[in-house]
């Protein structure tokens, strides 16, 4: 059985091992557009900041069995009918290779905002390890001290403590009312404490229409007034699903352009798979597909395409969102529905937000740990979390235990039965996670009893 | 209503609150023998050390809305017919308090070993506020430079660390084959390593037979040629059930001589419920009651038997035995069961252990992170899963998650569906619980083939 994998990153990298694990004699081949097979995208600040000072440990793996691998080979054409894929090699040859089944995971490419002056020297998207490279030697070569960063999303802000970390002057410049909108604006208000507590500069509601030079400098302008002239300029305002190659082959297309495939991830065309940031995404609780591109959802599509690639049986058990960012100190994660998401999505949601220690305060060390929880007040059924708090307080970890409880539909009050570990240096007996659900369940009651009042 | 709680420790006073939440209106009265009420006993460690100067912080809490509070009142007997319980209070006068709905929460004791010289000055067991005051005052008065901890759970252990922490060389003599009985001896003999490397001296095996003094030092013997000379002597070797005045009153017993209890937390007696260190726990996976004596499962059953006893219907969820200790620099964690209690009830476990980064390598500061995970190789269940790395890798809360989908009854397979959250200072694109989970999965298939050829 030849299994022909499209890409190198998460999704085609995970299929491939996983085809290996199951099947030791299946042809393996995976052609990749570049030289860098899967390697960390979310590593590129760290690379940048220079905490990561070799750009090739953001491999996250260096052997890959079983897996021919075409490093440099761009696909070109997927002949569904002939069950052939044309291949431009580097060398500007093209090859034909042949598959039984064929996994798409062509990724995701920066958003091109429509900036005039966006393609002036200075002015970078992060994205590949190309990208990372270029912008590597910008800072080596050109030792720049000021920077504006278009967008604050998870790239966007860790670009800007990246920078912040080598010394450089950063402003952000967010089109959204706080920056990370991924959480609420109340949690995101002190994500933007953090952020000014080391020096960075956030403007929000802010649009850029320009990026002009005058020598070496760039000048930046956007709404609301927003002006600044700096050095260097990084373009991070999310990212689009690389799927015109599966387009062209007659893939069908859903949420944002993005491949259409089936919980099996089948595409429409037999015996073609897609996976990864080019694919829509089956989210838990909306029981339909989105597009939310993560590196650990690509991990788990690619892995469930190989299994049914190679005859298995197993459908994605779907998407929560969840998410985690460490920008300085701090950590901000989130799992499940936002109020106004579940709100959209026809729950009638009830949200809370609460602040307690991350563990005993007699023992040194405690720090607050802000909690938010969406609940839905009919069913009282668990809709979502969001947490922030020291990136020593288990905030990644705590918003695992809630995408977890979601996994498993559970209702919020629920949560108290959950048998949680507690020694005082690291929690209460009840843990955060419960005094937040307890906290839920009050509001409510106290809500609905005025509401009865009011009525 | 009224509403007549004996205990004032987790049980007792999460019974109180839970009550006067549910309804305000119930006349609630908690009798507890001393003058602490809801101290954090997990938290004496701490005060001894010195890392918590000073003890009144370790209150869980100071107000207790609802709850007329009665301490330094002893309950001495109950009478269930005529629901009356008699109660000495400081004086040495007796009152007799009426009650619709009784709860018991009398906690536990320490075990007492059948040591010669136990009783002996610079001696101490380790269990009440009372208990610390006096190794307190022990501390500060005689300044002693050495001891010797008998047991090494979770109290020896963290008396260990903290003992150290004042500058006093300590021996830990444990019955068991390693340290931290509570996890599997591969995991203690770091935790032994550990120990060591902070000038603990370990010594397994060893049944203390006699302590005996000359002036102020305390020379204690035992099995294997133990033989030392201190200056202190600290003895913590488990606890069992203050279960004699519900057995007095004719409540029938379980394991350990604990009170029987239904999973609404009803005795045997009308209207009197019992809950906390003093009653048997329902375990979720063994489907039956055991004594698992845990602060988390006391105050999850004080809050169940209020439920119950305010007319509402909950079920005790049941206990996995969730426990984390911080020792020093590490964090060990366990949920679940071990292979041996998996096997000795009817289970078909299969364990692997493994090793893998907390988080992504090439992110400094990342450290190993060891994971044993037990799962039934006939039926693809998680049975338990069990921790150790350092106390800034997200133990505790990643056996957390463990514990979430074992309250679910997950396959271990299963867990790679969980949306876990990923960003590379904090976890990988599969969390180490998902790299192990997949480590058992491949082992498994391993031994399932050798053993295949070997047939």
């Amino acid at each position: 059985m030849k299994f022909l994998i499209i890409g190198g990153s998460d999704a085609g990298i995970a299929a491939g091992l996983r085809a290996h694990e199951l099947d030791p004699s299946c042809d393996i081949c995976l052609v990749l557009a570049d030289e860098f097979p899967n390697y960390s995208i979310c590593g590129l600040p760290f690379y940048l900041s220079g905490e990561t000072p070799d750009w090739h440990s953001l491999a996250h793996r260096t052997e890959f069995p079983g897996i021919s691998l075409l490093p440099s080979h761009t696909a070109e054409r997927i002949d569904p009918k002939l069950k052939t894929v044309q291949v431009r090699r580097k060398d500007g040859n093209e090859v034909e290779i042949a598959y039984d089944k064929l996994l798409i995971g062509t990724g995701a490419r920066p958003v091109r905002p429509s900036i005039e002056g966006f393609d002036l020297p200075g002015v970078f998207p992060l994205h590949t390890m190309e990208d990372s490279f270029a912008v590597h030697r910008f800072l080596d070569e050109r030792q720049p001290k000021s920077a504006v960063i278009v967008g604050a999303g998870y790239i966007g802000l860790e670009m800007a403590d990246a920078l912040t970390h080598r010394g450089i002057h950063v402003r952000i410049a967010s089109r959204t009312e706080r920056i990370l909108a991924t959480v609420d604006p109340s949690l995101g208000e002190h994500v933007e404490a953090e952020m000014q507590k080391h020096g960075v500069e956030v403007f929000n509601r802010v649009e850029i229409n320009s990026i002009s030079n005058s020598g070496e400098q760039l000048t930046v302008l956007g709404t609301s007034g927003f002006a600044a002239t700096v050095d260097l300029v990084l373009v991070a305002v999310g990212v689009r699903p690389n799927s015109e190659l599966g387009i062209a082959a007659g893939i069908t297309t859903g949420a944002k352009g993005a491949l259409q495939v089936s919980r099996h991830m089948e595409t429409n065309l037999p015996d073609v798979y897609a996976a990864g940031d080019c694919v829509e995404t089956w989210h838990r609780l909306l029981n339909r597909n989105t597009y939310l591109p993560l590196g650990t959802t690509a991990h788990k599509q690619g892995r469930t395409a190989a299994e049914n690639a190679l005859g298995h049986t197993r459908e994605f058990a779907g998407s929560l969102g969840t998410q985690v960012v460490k920008l300085f100190d701090i950590v901000a994660a989130r799992t499940g529905l936002l109020e106004d998401e579940a709100l959209k999505a026809g729950f009638d949601p009830f949200t809370i937000e609460t602040t307690v220690w991350d563990h005993k305060a007699y023992y040194p060390g405690a720090r607050e740990l802000r909690l938010r929880v969406t609940g839905d007040q009919q069913t009282g059924k668990l809709l979502g979390a969001q947490l922030l708090g020291h990136k020593q307080s288990e905030v990644s970890k705590r918003v695992d235990v809630f995408a977890t409880a979601l996994f498993h539909r559970m209702d919020v009050e629920e949560l108290n039965e959950l048998d949680l570990s507690y020694t005082p240096p690291l929690s209460s007996p009840w843990d955060p996670i419960q005094m937040a659900s307890q906290a839920w369940t009050r509001a409510l009651s106290a809500a609905q009893s005025t509401s009865l009042q009011t009525a």
